[in-house]
């Protein structure tokens, strides 16, 4: 009963967390979205009034003594409450075990950092940027450890990684990421000899007001309830909030269509996922996306496996033939062809389905060594030429700008975020073609833009799991095995060897 | 030196409450703009739960004692911590004075009382809706004398009103309310009888895309800064926001497009308001708007004053020539015929100019008499009848729809809001008469859309006085005189019976 009690205690202040935290998502967005330019004093200030109160009422010591009654107790043998409290335990080891000063001067650092990069990247001034790198990396690697003793992962760029890609081991990245390896530079080459030249162009006029009304279109397609959302204009895409009320952005360019529609179907995965999480655990940390890998997974399956299949590019022409008529002489073939294009370049950002995995790897070998302290930031810039040059054959000597300055990631600190895109990536392959195998008529559907099957069957085996499994778990009771990197090479293959699909 | 320290505490708790305010006020614009209609049941938690920490911190018992330890104090004899003291321990008095019991059993009545109304109100269905709404005159009776006792207001019904019209007093209002009762029905019968009819018509259409480009335009001539401010679409035209981000909603009909020019034009009044508040008192009661008398006619000075007068409907010709054809045939003239039109009728929120007063006055009659304990619900009906026809000559009888159920207000208790509408157009006329005293050339500057002569002096009389003067002495500073009723009625006359402006 005393037990009970306590996991309610529990259960109340993480929902008033979340309440919180559903103020700080909406005020963000419109922050991006909608605010005025000189809205941004008062904004912020408000956001770090809400986030002091948040980490609070999380850290208050009330709650270490809830945690604490639960430890040795039996929870009436009762898994579901036991994953609970071990979700509310992770959270709360997240917030609680770095020092107020060092989270402090993380932030100092982190912004000047990322003030700095903002006109250090375009005058190419790495000498510039490191003198406020380098106390980024220091701070980082403490907090690593930090996070290592509180969280007894193998090595402190483990602890990093385990904010974002929670359940997947480095050693586990390391192996998908050493197959890889084996394969995709090769490949890259074949692909680059066997790619015909793309006949059609996509370079005309595509009115921004058309582009909506089309992305509003294949967002009903992929099943996204404007009733529970809204599809909005911003600098950079992205999707935020949840059930109820999903927020997409995407960002138009009236010389080409194909991206932002993309752009708008990745989104559309995220806010799917994070929609259809189940509505008995709202507001604890059990009823939350299991990580970055496994929500990543839902972005790319929604645009690399749907989108960009041929059956769905199709079912794409058919709509743009009656609402761009700039566009309206293209084919699905011709969208598909212009959609597989690979080109190796300098810019991850721009890069395609081949060549995305390898500025990935890149990154990770580099910010993993960084953090566990084997690579000091000297030595980046040489690192980085060798292996664009030995992964994708590109040349970036001297190119700062368009080389290791070029993300943003690293300025204030994100180390360990990297590995999901391309984890996701593997787990969207490899959960596709799970869904593949049980529906053989998956192309008809897609010519026909229905997707509904697909849905039900992420509602089965991912959306409706949330937290309830640890993500190897997850990957496992979905498809039969953990993440690996088979599916994502034969998914590769297929489609740019093969024009399979 | 201790004093100091604690003024200095409570300042930190205000602006505090200031962020939480902040974060309450967008999530509230997004509600009623943006969010998805699914989006409603997590954000009325999430703002319940922002207001809850607010109410919280708000009435901690240190504030009660900060506000102690400075009452014997001689505070440096500095009139501005005096000022800005005495206005926190209004704020602390107004949120602290009820029992939590009384509140939430008045949220409760008051949310099921406004439910049944909206569909009691269409149905006619009085005998229904009384069974809810005298609850909530008995609740809101028990409000008042608590609010009495702690504030010490002559009336139950004064400590109402002072929530909305701090400052002026129920015999004040009783005064100038006797004035325009002894002018405005006879001036009434008057305009109708020597109004001519209206040879041109507004009916046509207008698109919509078209109406926002010329209500952004106009809100360019007002001053209104896009930097710090938007302009959207919402059912109920409102503004909400301040300094820096100020945002103004309208509603649009494609038959019709001058009112919502004039919707706009009101609450660019609110907006300029607010939005230019001084910046040394942010976050601080005595850095507010004084009270919604004084709100209401800054709004009503953009709308009635500027808007609505022959030389601004020149300039808005002009500009609609441009910007819409379908209305390009429209002189300033025409618009200002369409413009000044006077129907007597039922309903307050289509009233004009002249015959809005007098529904406001029937309301403030009977709200008073229902708070002071001088009246009753059930007498509500003919007392309603009596004083449409004897104010306005207009028969409600039997029709409560259009009668006394037209009005969300009372519903859930906001008794003492009705009067700032008339007072406020009171004192927009006042204020408008002085500065027309101090710029004769008034007319020439509005027929060029140049309203800067107009904001300088507001700011320089209103807007940087925050609450730095109690509402009668700002209206005394800026005019020479408090607020009376000469300066509406001579308005009035000059432009419904002769004409002039």
């Amino acid at each position: 009963m005393q037990s009970n009690n306590t996991y309610g205690k529990l259960c109340n202040r993480f929902k008033e967390l979340d309440r919180l935290q559903h103020a700080i998502t909406y005020l963000s967005w419109d922050q991006m979205v909608m605010m005025p330019a000189n809205g941004s004093q008062a904004r912020s200030e408000s956001i770090a009034e809400l986030a002091g109160i948040s980490h609070a009422k999380l850290t208050a010591p009330e709650v270490a003594d809830w945690l604490s009654e639960l430890e040795g107790v039996e929870l009436d043998a009762n898994q579901e409450i036991r994953t609970s409290v071990h979700e509310m335990k992770r959270v709360w080891s997240n917030a609680n075990c770095l020092p107020a000063e060092l989270v402090k001067e993380q932030i100092v650092a982190g912004s000047k950092c990322e003030m700095g990069w903002r006109t250090q990247r375009g005058d190419n001034d790495w000498q510039g940027f490191i003198k406020n790198f380098k106390p980024v990396v220091e701070l980082s690697r403490q907090e690593a450890k930090l996070r290592q003793q509180a969280s007894g992962t193998a090595t402190p760029y483990e602890a990093m990684l385990a904010l974002h890609c929670h359940g997947d081991t480095e050693s586990l990245i390391d192996s998908i990421f050493a197959e890889l390896r084996a394969v995709l530079p090769d490949l890259l080459q074949r692909v680059i000899e066997q790619q015909g030249a793309v006949s059609v162009s996509e370079k005309a006029n595509y009115p921004v007001a058309q582009q909506q009304q089309l992305n509003k279109e294949m967002l009903d397609a992929l099943g996204f309830d404007f009733n529970s959302g809204r599809l909005d204009q911003s600098m950079h895409p992205f999707s935020t909030g949840g059930a109820g009320d999903s927020r997409i952005t995407t960002r138009y360019d009236s010389s080409t269509f194909l991206e932002a529609l993309a752009g708008t179907a990745h989104e559309a995965g995220h806010a799917s996922y994070e929609g259809s999480l189940p509505e008995k655990w709202r507001g604890l940390p059990i009823g939350e996306s299991r990580n970055m890998c496994i929500h990543e997974s839902q972005s790319l399956l929604f645009e690399k496996q749907v989108f960009y299949s041929k059956a769905f590019m199709g079912f794409m022409a058919e709509k743009i033939q009656n609402t761009m008529p700039s566009a309206a002489h293209l084919r699905g073939d011709d969208l598909w062809r212009l959609g597989t294009q690979v080109v190796p370049g300098k810019i991850r950002v721009e890069a395609d389905e081949v060549t995305y995995p390898l500025h990935v790897m890149l990154r990770y070998e580099i910010e993993s060594g960084l953090i566990n302290g084997d690579i000091e930031v000297d030595d980046i810039p040489e690192l980085w030429n060798e292996k664009m040059q030995s992964l994708l054959g590109v040349d970036t000597r001297g190119d700062y700008t368009n080389g290791c300055m070029q993300d943003i990631h690293w300025t204030d600190g994100a180390f360990g975020y990297f590995p999901s895109y391309t984890i996701g990536a593997a787990n969207a392959a490899q959960l596709f073609a799970k869904i593949k195998q049980d529906h053989p008529d998956w192309q008809t559907q897609l010519q026909q833009g229905d997707i509904q099957f697909i849905r039900e069957w992420l509602q089965d085996k991912i959306w409706s799991k949330a937290c309830e499994l640890q993500s190897q778990e997850l990957m496992q009771s979905a498809t039969g095995a953990g993440s690996g990197a088979d599916a994502l090479i034969a998914h590769l293959e297929a489609r740019y060897l093969r024009g399979e699909y």
